[in-house]
């Protein structure tokens, strides 16, 4: 069997469609946060929790990236913030031309756009969608080991949640084991420790990114 | 840009190579068990539950698929049970030629292989890699709707284990509208709730296993 390497042109391609979209979101100017993490690690709650604490303040958008189905975008909604689905039928991960294809469908203003990759700690790290930075979030649940052995994802997020707080009696899960091994792919990532169940911890993320949101638009 | 359709020919070539490993499984005989879940759901400690059960009546191989590391392979060789690590670098999955890659390496012969695939509810359950079936691992901390985000997965797996079945007090988890969740994609599906933290569960599951073991060795 002739073997043809064919995930460097993909990647290639896609960073090129990445920079289109990156202006797109310039003219705004939007911030944009790429959001990757495990199925069930919180991802639509830590994305309601953001929301609802800088709607009074800043213009939002949800994109929800899926498999199949509209529930989280139906969650979203329900809360008041508008959102757009997208479904990849059949692709682990959003690209940058899956993203390039909603953006006419743009036709307000907005500040911030959350984009809610599909549940995967491999493949949506290696596709830029034209994102400011990358926010991986890993529940207590999962197990402090994850940062080691999806290093990719951990090494590129510049923002990283460990979710589930509230979860940290009933499971062996160590938040300085977990921060040393995100630190040995990512030195200088910012970790933050939340429950999006509680509400608990929220408050340095929401300053963060409002720093950022400050930063785009001063 | 020219498009190609690439995944139906990378699907084709997968499963002749797949129907090759089934055939040096079928002389073994092997019981081949493919364990699919996302990051965290529990795959390992599943598996060393279930070994440490089958261990005095069976000869067991553990094929483990990750990333990058040995940290899984570590611990079940550790218990004492036979382990092949599989490295799949940038792979999200297990595939056919990776694990044929490995056979040659297999000089013992095993009754029951349970091969952990990297953690991910999308790309896995689209690569066969010559198993008798796969099993599911859903944990009670990723929510009861992953059935419904993630179809493919749990229409194709004729086990769907339901793990960490401790946490249930403590999360927002409805097990009959999982179960229901499953059915939906899957009618046949045989479910079974777990804890391989407390080993709470394990019996009806070791059953089957040993059930299945009958079959393929009369």
């Amino acid at each position: 069997m002739k073997k043809v390497s064919i995930l460097k042109p993909v990647l290639d391609s896609n960073r090129e469609r990445a920079w289109l979209n990156r202006r797109f979101f310039d003219r705004a100017p939007s911030l944009v946060v790429n959001i990757i993490a495990a199925p069930g690690a919180g991802k639509t709650s830590v994305i309601l929790a953001l929301a609802r604490r800088l709607k009074p303040l800043h213009r939002i958008l949800v994109i929800e990236g899926d498999i199949r189905g509209t529930i989280d975008r139906d969650r979203i909604r329900s809360s008041g913030i508008d959102a757009i689905q997208i479904n990849t039928k059949t692709a682990c991960h959003l690209d940058a031309f899956m993203i390039g294809h909603i953006l006419p469908r743009i036709r307000k203003r907005y500040d911030l756009i959350l984009v809610e990759n599909v549940g995967n700690l491999v493949c949506p790290a290696e596709f830029e969608i034209g994102e400011d930075f990358k926010l991986a979030i890993l529940s207590t649940a999962e197990g402090d080991d994850k940062p080691l052995k999806y290093p990719l994802l951990f090494h590129l997020a510049r923002v990283v949640v460990i979710n589930k707080r509230d979860l940290l009696p009933y499971v062996d899960f160590n938040v300085d084991r977990c921060r040393r091994a995100v630190r040995k792919s990512n030195p200088r990532a910012q970790i933050f420790e939340v429950s999006a169940k509680t509400g608990d911890g929220f408050g340095p993320l929401v300053k963060l990114v409002q720093k950022e949101l400050r930063r785009r638009r001063p």
